[in-house]
């Protein structure tokens, strides 16, 4: 069809950002079916385009074939929340994932189970279920290390698990206790840096910050249970999307049945979302996406400790480089957050002293640890980290200029 | 800007039913905010467009006013998990929910607290954690009298609370024991009748139903906790989107305690979506959209009506007429399910008997009931509607043709 210079103009004029993804969706829609059967976005692709998924007793390429006679059957037993393929998980989208595990370096899907869940958060949940022993009568036992993420410790106490932290558990229980489940973020919130299991029996590991704009990848993680989430990968938090790998197969049925049977799976609408942020985020091998990430990052440290450098009031945390397998140079991990110490013996609620400076982070204790810390989030907006950087070097500027308390 | 003939059907032949929808996505991140906010589909509205939702320290109809002085903070706490007044949930879709249930008048939304959910399926025990006693060491007792939806034993087995039949615990217990939770589901699953609660104290009301397409309307629904979803509404089983209309306070908070700390609240696309399929079904007050309903559920149940009146064999169950508010006038039920019951001394497992001829349905023990009956699920495809017809017209004749088993 040809469209003249004036015509594109005034196509153009209508649509711009949009325009790839409208002509997609109509596109797909326009499929034809036979009207006993639809195309789906994220539906399985054959020759470069997603094919007819038909209705019961129909089938051919477009579902024109019917065949009512002899074994088939007709459905009337389930409902949508199943994709064709009886999964409440899209295929396309798991293929992605392994896909950007496989780029980035960052974890072994070989041989591994993938669930999908509301956010990691809902992920810690189902697989504290899924190691829990058969004896359901006693609450399970979960435990992490301060400073460790609150929702380890609120999920607990919700549904009924007995929460503590590991060191303490370790000090006054038997290591043959084998049926304590300890959660261990690694790189860690706050801090970023890598961390160990301090029990080292069943655990989860959350490793929502485990991307090249966080931290060097120096091998992939090879653990049991693996969590991840899009909301630390490309921002998109309201999303809510986020997938454990599990190596178990028994863990993994057990992990897969909670999500089913709490929320009957997630949103196929999220799942969309996830398949095109990831499509984007894998373009060019993941290059330009992960170079934006870590480049942002990593000025955003080099601002900070710059300010940091000339305070003795506050400090951050020590930075330690490691070799990174997905850009292949030895670095500094650029943490998600800034975890400030307050030096001053009189300083014991530092977030009090930042909010003083008019800066709101969040204190120590919520991580169990001491309120000399407090976490700052590096994730917002180029405004708001602009903002952050004006009150910190306001804060050290005064701490320069007077010794008294603001 | 003048559009020739020509070049409208240039412009049309690119795109059709995802005009206006692709329109109002471009606009609206069209509108400026100075680079220092954004505008969303689903944010707050003012003189008939979404309002720029300013990053911290700016202000102004336009996001240009920065005031960096006084009391302004930089939150660096916070994460994209809420809107920007500080919320889980979207206030536009609320407010289109209430708008919803006044128009319908199926539930009395005054003074009612909201939340949403991954599902009305979420809700269930989220609203068991609402209403259980603080005393968390003990389990909560939950009932629900037979049939019931399968789920609701399900989640307790999951969340460690006890499920029992409701008239079990009743014939064995005294009737002081004021923790018992009851489920009840109102019009009900399977057989779509009203209910009532078996014991008469803590009770949640799954009113998935409860809409003019599947009962009339006789009254709106006016109980301490009601929970709905858009699965039984529009169809869109997948999104994931349900909500709970709570009258007290203290059970409200912890309702939404427990959503917010099982994953952080709900997908912001899910509530997007939500907000849009609402959209559409309040065009012209309703009434295309749940004529359109009620229109194809009537129909396929005087076909049923027809083919059930042919036979001894099956049965289904009995509707009684009422009157409905909505359509002003005296009408039968039209249930999601056909609940069908095998008359026969010798069909025992009625599910066999129909899987014998090409029809897979929900067997009796699914829902504590007896095998005798199966429930067919009448909410699908035409095509899949046809196809059950035609496979019980089958069935029905052979019956007429011959009374041995097939």
């Amino acid at each position: 069809m040809y469209i003249g210079r004036e015509n594109k103009q005034n196509e153009e004029i209508g649509l711009s950002w949009s325009k790839k993804a409208v002509a997609e969706a109509e596109a797909v829609a326009a499929i034809s079916c036979s009207g006993h059967g639809r195309a789906f976005l994220d539906g399985p692709i054959s020759g470069g385009q997603p094919i007819c998924e038909c209705y019961d007793c129909y089938s051919g390429v477009d579902c024109s074939e019917f065949s009512p006679a002899g074994s088939c059957v007709v459905d009337v037993e389930r409902m949508s929340y199943w994709y064709n393929d009886d999964t409440m998980m899209s295929t396309e989208l798991e293929k992605y994932i392994r896909q950007l595990h496989s780029l980035v370096g960052n974890a072994n899907t070989e041989g591994r189970y993938l669930v999908f869940g509301l956010g990691a958060i809902q992920l810690l949940s189902a697989a504290v279920y899924g190691l829990s022993s058969q004896n359901s009568s006693s609450p399970s036992t979960v435990v992490a290390s301060a400073p460790f993420y609150q929702f380890f410790k609120y999920q607990s106490v919700l549904f009924n698990s007995n929460f503590e932290d590991a060191n303490s558990w370790k000090s006054n229980n038997s290591s043959d206790d084998t049926d304590v489940i300890e959660f261990v973020t690694s790189p860690s919130n706050p801090g970023g840096e890598f961390k160990t299991p301090v029990l080292g029996g069943k655990t989860i590991y959350d490793q929502v910050y485990f991307w090249p704009h966080f931290t060097p990848v120096p091998a992939p993680s090879d653990q049991d249970v693996m969590i991840f989430s899009i909301s630390k990968l490309t921002g998109h938090a309201g999303t809510r999307f986020g997938w454990a790998l599990i190596k178990d197969k028994d863990v993994y049925d057990k992990v897969s049945t909670y999500i089913k049977v709490a929320d009957l799976g997630i949103s196929k609408d999220t799942q969309l979302r996830a398949l095109k942020l990831l499509k984007v985020v894998l373009e060019d091998d993941g290059r330009p996406f992960f170079e934006f990430g870590y480049n942002t990052m990593r000025d955003r440290w080099e601002r900070l400790t710059l300010v940091f450098a000339k305070s003795s009031r506050f400090s951050i945390q020590q930075r330690d480089p490691l070799h990174c397998n997905f850009f292949n140079e030895t670095r500094l991990p650029s943490p998600a957050y800034a975890w400030v110490k307050c030096e001053r013996d009189e300083d014991v609620d530092c977030g009090a002293v930042l909010e003083a400076g008019n800066i709101i982070g969040s204190s120590g204790s919520t991580f169990s640890d001491d309120d000399r810390y407090v976490r700052l989030n590096l994730m917002k907006s180029h405004d708001d980290f602009n903002l952050l950087m004006q009150r910190l070097n306001e804060l050290v500027a005064h701490e320069n200029s007077t010794h008294e308390t603001m």
